[in-house]
């Protein structure tokens, strides 16, 4: 989706890479290099050699950058000029791209073999890093790593409220009290995560964060300004405005980001307080501004944020249907990573229940798409009802259904609880799916079906005339679309309509920095697309009434889905 | 001759700065204000603070900084946003205007009462500086200073082999060595010297040093360099290329200034090794490039620098004719400063030598007007010959001539010495003018008449064809054209074509921090001069042979001054 490209492959071994670089010479990006020659100087040509340069670059730009103004830095004026010099006034300038401006950061006599930089997904809980190479567009290292920022809170929302703490710490060497503050140690929090992994993976690429000629960051809003120090306390009070939306490209060092000392770190311009670059950057990723067709993308992170739209109109909203589904809200709920159970299947002809893990390790709890495909069988096996509730019979059991039912539907400090992987399986404590995660876990569904419903809704498309519904994330990667639509959490539409994306906001990260075009879609994208605010929508609420049902108070929505008399049986 | 303006003044008490105010209200400032008015936020209109505060910004740009991108720079995104939350999303924005581009540095709800910033005229052994109020043109208050690098070398050459010089000093704690070179030296020097001059000048305002919004700095090439820690080492080698003659704005605190964290340094563009920003400044506040007369410019410092032209074309040069002229050789030479002979007067009826010290103290040196003056009248005195050697005797002398003579005209350790000011005048060390002084004036009065008919010459235009002849700095405050039209160093005109300009660097330096149109015309000049190298021009030095006589050897050319028979009398 990234890189097109018509030219044909003519074999070889970089098969993966080839349209990638073709793509990439067209494309500008962040960080580029032209070559120059200059004529050396003379008495007849007295020329300063950074007045030189900068002339002899000025007409040896491509076209794409032709009339932008020329910028040495102030602390980069003398290594350039004894480059230029040294190279005899011949090679290849090593350019920052800005806004209709170049800055000139290094010259070389040879093309440099490399030029690194390193794209971010600044999530809540989760960091992924890529680095990749703007020369050809290849990726040469990935990594991740836990925000720990998790430390001080484990949503946006207890975040915020910690970014607000004045804490007071006694100093050792005396009675010297300095006040910290909470938003002082959520930053230093998130910024050595990213130090370390940004370590890594320059490691793991045999480089080191010198190396980085630039930065992208794509993340929601809230991690945005906790990572420049910005306060979020506006963030979640009404009108839930930001401090920033699109903060201007500013030095990695000023941030004290290791990297080259020139390097800018580039943010994916966000446009509300829950609606982040990490969005725009699904939507870059997706194409979703650039197709014909309207097609949507949901993302379901911490929230559920929704867009609609096309390459003429984009609509926008999110909201807070995200943690059940994330492993934010279930007890046993957990991110998608070894040992969580992503898929539950129950035969219902043995009656025998049967749990996939990540990497296949012992289950230790279950992720969001597990979670859809454990009650949307508890559903089909009627063991939970269109109410979202644990039953224990109903009218036309079997015994063997029966036992089934005794055997998994338990009792547990007055709870009733579903047993879905023993002790024996585990090898330590239960998995189990409680009444009140059930709960939990239908107030997302619903939040996510009325969500989608008030979007369409508010532009009058019918679900029926989406092109594609892209699904980001983990969350897209190992949902099953057919049992999200048996719960009634995504329309009822056919399986090749659903389409996983990954990680599209670390894929918008990493296009930013190697295409032009891309940076001026996340701007425009950011300024033309329409945001819906779900706290004060009255539509939405109606709608998420109508939601708590499986699959919905109005089946004729879902076809597809079996439905059962709700009246428990004998 | 800076503010033009056709609006009638009518009264008050303000009268010198009136108009100052009129014109500076039209033009912008490197910072300037713009009140902005925003619709305050609401759940209708989510848009962030910054992003709310750039798009009224916008929309509230007076029509010469319409479609300029706005910028918020990193470290001031917070305090700005506090600040226009704080303000209620109406009041001021202090922006610094750069090429194209605003960036916002604080917001204000009132209108500031000052925007101060600072003008510096950086000169290899004087620094002046200046105060001003960018929002009305006001000069706040002035100062001046030594240049701390003359420490390490009298004039421009030996501190350009000074910065080459590695030296090895040991450090007090321990028996590690540490390379010091000669130019982290002088630049640390001449920063001294500035930032101790910053905090006077400010002082005398009653201002601080970080209530500067911006600086302006002019200067010679090498100087410029020094500043800004670049090697001036191609700068004296053929074919003399700086390092840089343009450098872009930077930030003051890159430079360790003290100023506004954010304040810029902008510094006046040279054209080449011997024709810096000084000269360009001058041209400006001559206002030589926008007359369409031709007019001349001469300024000597340490060289002299001389530009011919009007709006169309404009033509410059540069020699080593200053130092006689400004105290660098003369062994009792000296700056124009308290005690610096600035006149001398010979009574040819009574015979009586009269010298005027500036600030009437005590005799403690000649500065270069004094001996343009005293070289002149011993001229006319007969007591210098036209080849420029003292002669005791001459055809027509008269004993009471005869008498002045024998009272002056010592022989001292074996050279014949004119005594301008006995001890009992100076109550110290008499005044005395050798003939190694003579003959090197005369190589600077050569030099300076030579480098004007090489320089009209080269486009043909005759000296009568010329509007005007500024004079820039002390030499031409103190100046008498009349005498060194005498000696043959300035061109047979009538008296109402010279005018000195006083500080022009200074001058210039103040008028690009207020006049976004003088950035412009500093731009425009800095390309469109051409410049003479005379080191290498053959015209030159057979003008400079012509030259060596006084008034010259073609009388012809100064029929004002009268011609004497050489032959030394009886």
């Amino acid at each position: 989706m990234v890189f097109q490209s018509s030219i044909t492959y003519d074999g070889g071994t970089s098969e993966q890479y080839f349209f990638k670089e073709q793509q990439v010479v067209k494309s500008i990006g962040v960080v580029t290099t032209v070559a120059v020659e200059a004529v050396p100087p003379s008495l007849q040509d007295n020329t300063a050699d950074l007045d030189r340069l900068k002339g002899a670059l000025a007409l040896s730009l491509p076209d794409k950058l032709s009339g932008f103004r020329l910028r040495i830095p102030f602390r980069c004026m003398a290594k350039v000029a004894a480059a230029f010099r040294g190279a005899g006034f011949r090679g290849h300038a090593i350019v920052a791209v800005l806004s209709e401006e170049l800055e000139i950061l290094d010259f070389s006599r040879e093309l440099p073999s490399l030029l690194p930089a390193v794209a971010l997904d600044l999530g809540s809980t989760h960091l992924e890093a890529a680095v990749i190479d703007l020369l050809t567009g290849k990726t040469l290292a990935r990594g991740h790593a836990v925000n720990q920022q998790v430390e001080y809170g484990a949503d946006i929302l207890s975040r915020i409220h910690f970014a607000e703490k004045k804490k007071l710490t006694e100093e050792k060497e005396g009675d010297r009290k300095s006040a910290e503050e909470g938003m002082v140690l959520l930053q230093e929090a998130v910024l050595s995560s990213i130090g370390c992994l940004f370590e890594e993976v320059t490691a793991r690429a045999s480089l080191t964060t010198d190396d980085l000629w630039a930065v992208s960051v794509s993340g929601n809003t809230t991690m945005i300004h906790l990572l420049l120090g910005l306060s979020p306390y506006h963030i979640c009070r009404e009108p839930y405005i930001p401090l920033v939306n699109a903060p201007d490209p500013f030095l990695a060092s000023e941030l004290g980001l290791r990297s080259h000392p020139l390097a800018r770190v580039w943010v994916l311009p966000g446009i509300g307080s829950y609606f982040g670059g990490d969005l725009i950057s699904g939507i870059l990723a997706a194409g979703l501004d650039q197709a014909e067709e309207t097609s949507m993308l949901i993302d379901v992170g911490t929230n559920a944020e929704v867009v609609l739209g096309n390459a003429e109109w984009l609509i926008a909203c999110a909201g807070a249907a995200g943690p059940a589904l994330e492993g934010g809200v279930a007890r046993m709920g957990m991110r998608a990573g070894a040992g969580a159970i992503e898929h539950v299947f129950i035969d219902r002809t043995s009656w025998h229940l049967t749990v996939q893990t990540i990497e296949n390790s012992p289950p230790v709890g279950i992720c969001g798409s597990g979670l859809i495909d454990l009650v949307a069988e508890l559903y089909l096996s009627r063991i939970v009802d269109l109410r979202g509730k644990f039953q224990r019979s109903f009218s036309g059991q079997t015994p063997t259904q029966q036992a089934f039912v005794e055997h998994h539907l338990l009792e547990v400090k007055g709870e009733t609880v579903f047993l879905v992987a023993d002790e024996e399986t585990t090898g330590t404590e239960p998995v189990l799916l409680s009444q009140t995660d059930l709960d939990a876990m239908m107030r997302s569904k619903a939040a996510m079906y009325a969500i989608l419903v008030t979007l369409t809704g508010q532009v009058g498309v019918e679900f029926s005339e989406l092109e594609r519904i892209y699904v980001a994330g983990a969350f897209g990667r190992h949902i099953d679309p057919a049992q999200a639509i048996t719960l009634g959490m995504l329309p009822d539409l056919p399986m090749t309509v659903f389409e996983p994306v990954g990680n599209s906001s670390l894929q918008g990260a990493e296009q930013i920095l190697l295409d032009e075009t891309v940076r001026e879609r996340a701007r425009e994208v950011s300024n033309k697309i329409t945001y819906i605010e779900l706290n004060v929508n009255q539509e939405f609420m109606i709608r998420f009434s109508g939601s708590r049902f499986i699959p919905h108070t109005d089946p004729n929505l879902f076809p597809s889905v079996p439905t059962f008399n709700s009246t428990p049986g004998g």
